[in-house]
């Protein structure tokens, strides 16, 4: 090992590690993937489960269409070969974070199980953490916050998810989520509980 | 604005702020973007950078071609398209790491201007901080760590910065590493001194 030297300190050659990384955070890098229908509430609690990480001086960070449709994925549209890709990168992404020690919060309807299940394979056991936000159709419809629903029925957008478009429920997820019995905050507590549980929250 | 509760605390509704994740890690965002020649010492210097950061509880994250080329990135090729949209995927990821209040450093050759330029453009003031890791060709085919210099030179590798595709200097970069003058670990303590001054090392 070669050394180098700057003031009294010698450092070493390579890069610091993933563990190094996690003691300085005093949590595990994770991937918590929320999926479920337009409208199934992963948004608010992905955002309410941000809060309630921060409050406990946990760094997480959320990826979503905001920052993620406009940047790296703007490139990409809506063709069947575009959606997986879409999903790909937010997976490689949520990787590196997950790497760099943060926990890392997706909040895309992924519909597809095949994607899910690649980012997964592609993550280290414990990694993937699957939140299956779990709303029936016709509720998420009858939400419908952004009236997406309305213009897939009036056929002013195509290809929508519960629409003309299918949703692959997860078959294994690590967390399910009944949105029509539990509020939002409860289940972003039930998200808390189970990193509490997992060990994610300490290094 | 609505609100949600769980167990006695009441939540607001929205996202986790950028300063917020800020306060908690007790730094500033921001991209380090290092270029300069295969064999410049870009690798080195990012990791002892890697390094100082971490013993000043600092937490830093390091973007390079072991972590990309696998993974977010491979399924791009050497095309000319392909060397551009590695780099701006790149600076997305890197942006993102930045808004995640991480100090992202990126160690890519990224010989053109134009790519380089792009990622600054798309950032926010002071976010995008150039380093030029400057090494006469002469230095870095003489280092030549990974052998790539010899191989270009019999010819096999095509298309390989410095023999037979232009690397282009920064014209503005914020830090300029004489590498010839310079040993790594003063080059990364420059790097620090900078962050300390811009007052990117406290929230």
């Amino acid at each position: 090992m070669t050394t180098a030297k700057a003031t009294n300190i010698t450092w070493h050659e390579g890069s610091v590690s993933r563990q190094e990384r996690e003691r300085l955070l005093g949590q595990k890098g994770v991937t918590v993937w929320m999926t479920g229908l337009s409208g199934s509430g992963k948004s608010t609690i992905a955002c309410l489960l941000e809060q309630m990480l921060l409050q406990k001086r946990k760094h997480a960070y959320r990826l979503d269409g905001d920052n993620i449709r406009t940047g790296l994925n703007k490139n990409l549209g809506f063709s069947a070969e575009d959606r997986a890709e879409n999903i790909r990168r937010i997976g490689e992404v949520a990787k590196l974070f997950t790497d760099a020690g943060v926990i890392a919060i997706t909040s895309f309807i992924s519909p597809y199980r095949k994607d899910r299940d690649a980012v997964r394979a592609g993550s280290k056991p414990g990694e993937f953490v699957e939140v299956y936000v779990n709303a029936s159709l016709a509720t998420a419809e009858q939400r419908d916050p952004k009236g997406l629903y309305k213009k897939a029925r009036a056929g002013q957008i195509t290809g929508f998810t519960g629409i003309d478009d299918p949703y692959e429920a997860p078959e294994k997820p690590e967390i399910v989520i009944e949105t029509e019995t539990t509020s939002p905050a409860e289940a972003a507590q039930q998200v808390v509980s189970y990193l509490e549980k997992g060990g994610y929250l300490r290094a």
